[in-house]
Formats: C-alpha cells, sequence, structure tokens
C-alpha cells in the first residue's frame, strides 16, 4: 500500500461548515482509502456529525476554540492569533504532522497566515494563487489568479515554473505547455514588462515546460497550452469576468429554455443533455485555488461550495502531495 | 426634417468587402432614410454591387485605388500614403465633409491614421477604445478595450468622461453610473493608480455621470452600472476572456442540444426560445468600436461581421452624431 497522504482540514471556514467539510471528508473517504484527515475544529460539533460510514482511523479532531471570520481583515485575522482552526491546521503541516492544508475560509486571512508561517521555497520570490480553468479538451492551469497586484518578468517566470509542476503533478502523463497572457501574439505587443519574460522564457530551456508564446484572453479556453500566466491583478480580472459572463450566459439560457409551455418541455426532453452541459460546467469540479510558492501546498476551497465542492478539493490535495508538487518546483528551479 | 447624418464609409476594410459593406449600407438605408454615405473604395466593384433599393441621392462613391491591407502593420498601413480608403475617408471626416467615420479594416491601422489626422480633444490626454457589452438589463460601455497599454489616474478619469458621454449620447434617458474595473470592490484594494483614480473621482462632481466605485469583473454584465473603466491592457483581456467563454459555453452547449436523437428533438421543438438566446447574445448586435478623444468619432466595425453586423454600426454611427457625441465631451471637460 503506498504512503497515506495526511491532509490538514480547517473545519471551520466557508459557508455552512464544519457541515460541509465533514461530509465533504466522508465524500472523498468512500473512494480515497488512503488518506488521513487532521481535523482542525469545534470537536464538540464536529463529533456530532461525524458520519458512522468514516473509518475512525482515517481522521483525528484537533479541539480549537477560535476561528476566523469571513468578514476579517488579514491583519485582525493574524491577530487573532495562534488558536484559530487555520492558524493550527497551517501550523500542523510547517511541522510536517501533514502534507497538505486545505481550508474553506477567508482567502486574504488564508494566504497571510500561511506567508507568517511557511516558508518560501528558495529562489521563489512571491508566491501565487493558481487555479484549473476548463478548457475544449480538459483542464488548465492559470496563474497569477490575485495574490501580487504588481509583477516583474522574474515573477512571470517564477509562476511558468510553479504552473507547469503543478500541472505535471495534477496530470503526470502530460507535458505541460506554458504561455503567458497578453493582448495579442505579435512579439511586439505588451509592456515592457511581459516582452522581457517572453523574451527570458523564450532562451532559457527547463526540462519541465515548454514555452510557446502569448496567447490573448479569448485563447484561454481552447485547450492549445496548459499553464497560462500572468499578473495577479490582469489574472483576477480575467477570472472573474470568466464567471461574470458564465453566468450572464447561462441566466440568458435559462430564461429562453423555461420562457414558455414549448421550452419547459423541450428542457425536459433534454433533461439528460442539459445536466451533461450542466455537469461539464460544474464549478465544483474545478474547486481548490493551490497557493504555490510556500515550502508546503496549501489549497482554497472556494467559500460557498458544498460538500461535493469540498471533497474535490480534498482530492485535489490527494493528486498534489502523491504528485509531488514542491519536489517538482525544487528540482526544476535551477 | 432633422439635419442629414453624413457617414463617411471604408469600404474595402474587413473579409468579403466592399460587398458586405454595401449590402450593409442598403440595410441600414431602409429604416433610416435621413443618412447620406460617403463611400471610399473601388468604384468599378462597387457601382456593380449598388443595390437598386438604394437611392441615388443617399451616397456617393469616392473612387480609391490604393487600400490598407489586415496584414499591414500600422506603420506599413500608414506609408501606403494618402490614397487608401481609409486615409481619404478619415481625411473627409477631417475636412467636415461628413461627421463620422466608419471603417471594417485594420484595427491598428486605423487608430494610426485617426490619430495622424485628427486632433485630440482639448485636455484630453488619450484616446480610449470603447465598447458595448450586453448586461442583464441591457447595454454597457467598457473602456479602454485596447487603445494604451499603460494608463495613469488622469487617463482613467478622462475615460470616465468619455465612456459617460457615448454612454449618453445612445441611451439620452439614461443617467450614466461609472465604475473603476478592479479586484475588489474594498477601498484598500488595487494598484496605486487605480486608487488614485478612485480618490479623485470620489471628490471630484461631474454633472454628465455619476461615480460609483470599484466593481470587479463578475460585475461587468450585472447592469448595476453603466460605464466600466479601465486601463487598454485589462480591458482588451477581460474583453477577450468573455469572448472566449462566450464561445466556450456556445460550443459545449451545442454538443450537449445534438449530442442525441432526443436532443436534437428536444432543440428543434425549442428552436423558438434557443433562437431568441442566440439573438440575445449575437455579437453583430454590440458590433462596433469606438475611438474616443479625437475631434471626430471614428467607428470601427468588427473585420468578420457580416452586413447586418456592419448595418448596425452604422446606426451606432447615426446616434453617436445624434447624441452629439463630440460636443458632450467637450461640455463636460470642464
Amino acid at each position: 500500500m503506498s504512503k497515506v497522504t495526511r491532509i490538514a482540514v480547517d473545519a471551520m471556514g466557508g459557508d455552512n461548515s464544519p457541515i460541509k467539510v465533514i461530509k465533504g471528508i466522508n465524500h472523498h473517504y468512500q473512494s480515497n482509502k488512503n488518506v488521513f484527515y487532521k481535523i482542525f475544529g469545534d470537536k464538540n460539533l464536529i463529533d456530532q456529525i461525524i458520519p458512522e460510514t468514516l473509518s475512525k482511523k482515517s481522521f483525528e479532531v484537533i479541539n480549537t476554540i477560535e476561528k476566523v471570520e469571513g468578514t476579517d481583515t488579514p491583519l485582525t485575522a493574524a491577530k487573532r492569533g495562534k488558536n484559530t482552526s487555520m492558524w493550527l491546521a497551517i501550523d500542523s503541516v510547517k511541522k510536517k504532522d501533514t502534507d497538505i492544508i486545505v481550508s474553506a475560509g477567508n482567502t486574504g486571512a488564508l494566504f497571510v497566515i500561511a506567508k507568517l508561517n511557511l516558508p518560501m521555497i528558495d529562489k521563489i520570490d512571491k508566491p501565487a494563487l493558481s487555479g484549473l480553468w476548463p478548457n475544449k479538451i480538459g483542464t488548465n492551469v492559470v496563474l497569477d489568479l490575485g495574490a501580487n497586484i504588481d509583477c516583474n518578468d522574474k515573477n512571470l517566470i517564477d509562476f511558468s515554473l510553479m504552473g507547469s509542476a503543478l500541472f505535471k503533478a495534477l496530470f503526470p502523463n502530460e507535458n505541460p505547455k506554458v504561455a503567458l497572457l497578453n493582448i495579442g501574439s505579435e512579439e511586439l505587443k505588451g509592456n515592457e514588462m511581459i516582452k522581457s519574460a517572453y523574451k527570458k522564457l523564450n532562451i532559457s530551456k527547463n526540462q519541465l515546460y515548454e514555452f510557446v508564446g502569448y496567447i490573448e484572453g479569448n485563447e484561454i479556453m481552447n485547450g492549445d497550452v496548459n499553464v497560462i500566466v500572468t499578473d495577479g491583478f490582469t489574472g483576477n480580472v480575467a477570472l472573474k469576468t470568466a464567471e461574470g459572463t458564465a453566468n450572464f450566459i447561462t441566466s440568458e439560457l435559462k430564461k429562453a429554455l423555461s420562457g414558455s409551455i414549448l421550452g419547459k418541455i423541450s428542457s425536459l426532453i433534454n433533461i439528460k443533455n442539459i445536466n451533461n452541459f450542466k455537469n461539464r460546467l460544474d464549478p465544483r469540479l474545478y474547486n481548490g485555488a493551490i497557493l504555490l510558492g510556500l515550502d508546503s501546498p496549501v489549497v482554497k476551497s472556494h467559500g460557498s461550495t458544498d460538500f461535493i465542492g469540498f471533497s474535490n478539493s480534498l482530492k485535489m490535495c490527494e493528486s498534489i502531495v502523491k504528485g509531488n508538487l514542491i519536489d517538482k518546483i525544487k528540482q526544476s528551479i535551477y
């Protein structure tokens, strides 16, 4: 039997926690028995909702009294100190009691507390927030999604490496192709920072990935490249704009499909196809943003996801640990 | 009868020109008789395709020998000189022979030749490219979509004013609400340039618009604000990402709806609703990007649109002229 993956779980963050977290753990456990969950949260609450289907050998609950609130600023959250479920979960991965930490709590707080506690990987200057996007063929990695508003060319090169390591950890059979997000595919376009990163990426060779040049926003979801690199401001705007566009289109579609009796009947006939469509775009499938650059992997589940989404972020944790993400980054950095 | 709107039309730009341009003119003319089209292009070609339904009093063809190619760099296009259909169309608006110019040709070339020929509006530092986006309620204006990679706070304030003037020209009964595109709605977020623009917009009062603060990418299509202001790099990435997301979703939807016999049958039953959905999102409805900041309005039709899309850009030209766009900008600038 391969090594057990030990996941530190902050049970107190996000909507409807700890219920969705515990249900998520149980859901994940049913198909992945080789995991140990170190759960940080209110033991009284959690003990009441642990289902019988979750083996007692598969988890441990560490009672925590304090918790980070969704409305906390990162500073307020950090000031709450070392007794919050979030801090203690991060501390356990710092002490190597666990292999990875996941939280559905306050994003800013998670990053600040992680950065306070976990050392950076040597030669990486800034951590980046990366996410998975669906594309016409499968899934790609996009980073930075908002950790760094201002970036320099070295940061973008680091992001290329870290994003590729993540992609390779998640999809071991593929060789990542990296592109820089720009506003034109010609070499002349873009700001000086991007052009400089392009030049350096173009002449350097890295065993982990192949640099393929620039892509534009409309090509992110084509599936031609696997890792899309940008600064945190642009990446966050792109991510949110894609979300907004998807919401807009599906709400217009819903109106169209249910606007008349005929529409309703035909939607019923077609329900299986419509469900396939919904499933393909289900954001819970892509739940889990990864903070890359620290010496341990830190996964942020969406705060508003349900137990299925949380279970998917646990699945991502397992793939990241089994794929040796941090080692992959360290080995490729020279 | 109100004043005739005189539109300078570059007939030689974009796919399938001049055919789509002439068909677009005819289509537009059928519902808008109070327009005069000054058409710049190959007279031999154009004379053969002018339809009988287009009154001879409504247009004039100015024969041009040269044309800007889609593959020209802006510099190459400018070097082709003053005999291209694009240059001469811009020259006619410069000489006030016409009120506005529209081209479906090379975007970079159009902007460079327009900037070479047309003076900037006094006190505006940089021209901006603005476009119309559908939202849940109607339509909003987004700028800059790519004319300026680097912007300062003063540029964003200029864009707020110009975008509002455009919105007001197109929708005279509404009072524009302006927001800055950022990566968080809190005042603390964003880069220094955006924060500075925010502060200045927040204390200054402008008769033309109301400044409502920051919005994020996922809110662009909510319909809560009318004018969304950003730098040209971010705006272009947002626009392209929205396009890519829309393409991705509609292609997944198409797969879902036509993947099985049942799907095909139910789509047939539902065809009217599906068509309503398609029509609502038809990019031809929003065809026409406007270069704002020059002393005359310059409209860029999408190169790949068809005659319906081109006709819509002519409709936009008419609204802009009737709405006194340039006067609105000048009057509100102090």
